[in-house]
């Protein structure tokens, strides 16, 4: 059976400011586009007008490092109020070296700069400001959903991606830091090859391939567009979010 | 500027056999289901069918394995000869742990098991085979452009992709094993954001989310469909294939 997958860079998100309605935002903006959203669609937000709509922004002036945020941001050539703000967004240092600093976030994400952004953002020279991750990226995408539901009578499934860099490799990969509606990591424990035989690779990160995909349309266009509509997915429904992309601890070999 | 993406995953591939043409097998393919190849589209080709086009085929019967590879089953509770296989197409044993090899394979990649597979493989019992990385990843990549071209007077970006599991976050991921025709890794350096700053993120690895929403396509279907067909992607030209992709090892804090 052949499947086809149609991704969309949606135009027409305006700035995002704290409060506004995402919803809003995004059904006007597909209206615009002439997309009229279809249940089981997906759409993916690239985190920015997540975070800025929830208002998550930390303000350097406001902040008072610790020993500990003065220490590192000797170690890695930052400043220290930054620094106390990747602490405050953190579990654990896991990796440190002048100009990077990997952090379990608290969130559980390994992540560098705990996804802590400074691009792309508005700030006057008197009190710059940092943009974090949302709170609860998966309870984000899962409102979301609900309140596009409630509205258009619709259920879509929502990714919200980062894009970060990673182990081994250069550049950097978009991925999902919440989701809502669907299996985020399928399991095909006990489905079988073409031979009979059991798979040998039993999990698959399907909601990070979305987010990857809906990465380059992204970036594709003369400025980055925050807001992707995907068409032809095949998702397993759940109410999980993203928890499980997430390894243990215990189980992770990298850390 | 919008932007729109659309893979296809194309079916009639038939089971690939050592010697075979895939740029033959690729044109009857295309052909067989309506889809005209168009300068610039990719092709993704799951690392599978390139392998066993190229015949990378390991015959377990054929393995002596050494003392270095009996210590690496005992330790991995794996088959002393595959072991052997796994060194054999190996640079470094990264880590290891009952069920688990992580190496860094001669191509440079950091990748469970080497990349070596044993399912979706015709194997008699009395002697099994294992099915290794091609070659040269970039070079059949190439190799096959080149045909195209000349075959259809069209050029091509081709990724070959392979699935494979990651640092921290559960679940395989599509990535890119080789690519021909465009920059693998788009390097960023010197463009601005919307408030005329430098861009914090330089390099995208665009390979490898091509890759991952191939991969997605691939895994849709009743069965694994191991071509992907990709239209709308604009890339950067390079005949550089996607050795960038990987990090030295000096620069790799994930080791």
């Amino acid at each position: 059976m052949s499947s086809s997958l149609v991704l969309h860079a949606v135009p027409g998100i305006p700035m995002v400011e704290p409060g506004d309605d995402l919803a809003e935002l995004i059904i006007a903006a597909l209206e615009g586009a002439e997309l009229s959203l279809q249940h089981d669609d997906v759409l993916v937000l690239a985190q920015k007008i997540v975070s800025k709509a929830e208002g998550r922004y930390a303000y350097l002036n406001d902040i008072e490092p610790s020993a500990q945020a003065r220490e590192l941001a000797e170690q890695c050539d930052k400043d220290p109020r930054h620094m106390q703000v990747l602490l405050n967004e953190s579990r654990e240092v896991i990796r440190r070296r002048p100009g990077v600093v990997i952090v379990e976030h608290v969130l559980g994400y390994v992540h560098a700069n705990a996804g802590i952004d400074r691009s792309n953002i508005r700030s006057d020279d008197d009190n710059p400001r940092l943009l974090l991750l949302p709170e609860n990226p998966d309870r984000s995408a899962a409102q979301l959903r609900d309140t596009l539901k409630a509205r258009l009578g619709l259920s879509v499934n929502i990714v919200i991606n980062d894009s970060a860099g990673r182990a081994w490799r250069n550049g950097t990969l978009g991925f999902a830091i919440g989701t809502a509606g669907f299996e985020a990591l399928e399991n095909r424990i006990g489905e079988q090859d073409l031979y009979g035989r059991p798979l040998e690779v039993t999990e698959v990160a399907v909601a990070d391939e979305l987010a990857a995909a809906a990465s380059f349309v992204m970036g594709q266009g003369d400025e980055a567009l925050p807001l992707v509509l995907i068409r032809g997915a095949k998702l397993r429904p759940s109410s999980d979010g993203s928890k499980a992309l997430i390894r243990e601890r215990e189980k992770d070999m990298f850390r």
